[in-house]
């Protein structure tokens, strides 16, 4: 199965005073893991809003293994998990970059959905945009 | 069964350029509701860093069901799922202020942990503490 | 000369590993000062965006004396520096608000601009939004 | 005189509804630009810590010439301003990665302290640490 690597370096100003990295930064850098799947892939946010596609968050789910701390860079690992009606869910695995330990794992499900916010069928979704999802599938 | 009512007023900053509230802004806002609720009882994060319990996240979860917008205060109702071993969930409901209309359910699941980060159980806790949270279930 | 106060209870999330509120979380204390003043007046954001009017950043600055800590509710204390021309600036001060110990001042200074980013002068805006910063000057 | 150039992607969180990167955004990428230009020059905000040394902020200041938008990349462009005494002061240039347009200028300082957060001179910082600076400077 396709998956994506994006290296994050986490920032001092999303530690807390626990010393680890805040548990909702996770999902800022799941946005960062996936958007930059489709940028690879030439689907950025922007030509995707352009396109008049959005897919707004329906489900959110992170379980915690370790923590991350401030001095270590992570991968987010990021796959599509499946595809169905409309909607689309990806999968997401956070990695220790020294050593690739599994420290969290998540997941988003967002609903295709047109500018007046209705929702559209996959099958019905421009056909360069599903080309890609199915390659990444 | 009990609950607690926490008003927040997002704030601009928490908008996106698609004009709702960023969905990881939720999470701080079921920290909000459950530090709330444990100070209205006596026992803020900080007493609770004080006694040594600390309680990280292991599992998180949220439901989007309609957007906040930024011109609306919402109520997060924040009540105590279970408690079960080292483990302590709790729920969260996102309510439009003006209608009471639910427009998130969210869940986390924390464990007991002492100063060392070693798991504590339940029955083992410091007694004032579970005397709040058994009226709280 | 007149001051709008707005109490807030930092969160958890805005701790860093140092054990302090993170530096930049002021602006959004600002932001949510000067946006509740003008609120408490008749003027949300919202108003404003449908009036046409937006007020985006030129200029922020913020001087730090003592750290604000999680356990702590602060007062932001906004009032208007100055309107001039196409500028207006507010001012802040972050109080300890056990004990009304200054801890931090904070400026923000913003253009008059209308939907197309046109700068506006002050004297050419909406007549019942003058009349409140009159008031509040 | 040395600077150092940090490439950062703004984040879809960090966008605001006016579209926009939210202004308080700013400061955590003058905290990556600074953290960034330290590591590379061996001297990590861990190292630093472990070293006894906090740089806890003193003032910043930010000027807004040109929005940055969430579809571009940019540049912060970090340098020492000034050591003084007890302070260390830097400068940000935030440019458009595609164009070098610049579009804002930060500044931060800075003081030195020691674990019990009491000032210390420059002169008696860690040899280490000072010897880096002045190549810096």
């Amino acid at each position: 199965m396709y998956y994506h690597d994006t290296i994050i370096r986490p920032r001092y100003a999303e530690t807390d005073q626990m010393g680890v990295i805040h548990h909702a930064n996770y999902f800022l850098y799941f946005e960062c893991g996936r958007s930059d799947m489709m940028r690879d892939h030439g689907y950025s946010y922007k030509k995707l809003e352009d396109a008049g596609i959005i897919m707004p968050l329906i489900d959110v789910a992170c379980k915690y293994k370790k923590p991350v701390l401030y001095d270590e860079e992570i991968i987010i690992r990021t796959s599509i998990d499946y595809i169905k009606g409309i909607r689309i869910a990806f999968k997401y695995e956070v990695l220790r970059r020294s050593d690739l330990e599994l420290l969290a794992v998540g997941q988003t499900v967002h609903g295709f959905v047109n500018k007046e916010l209705k929702p559209v069928k996959y099958s019905k979704l421009d056909e360069s945009f599903r080309n890609i999802l199915e390659k990444l599938k």
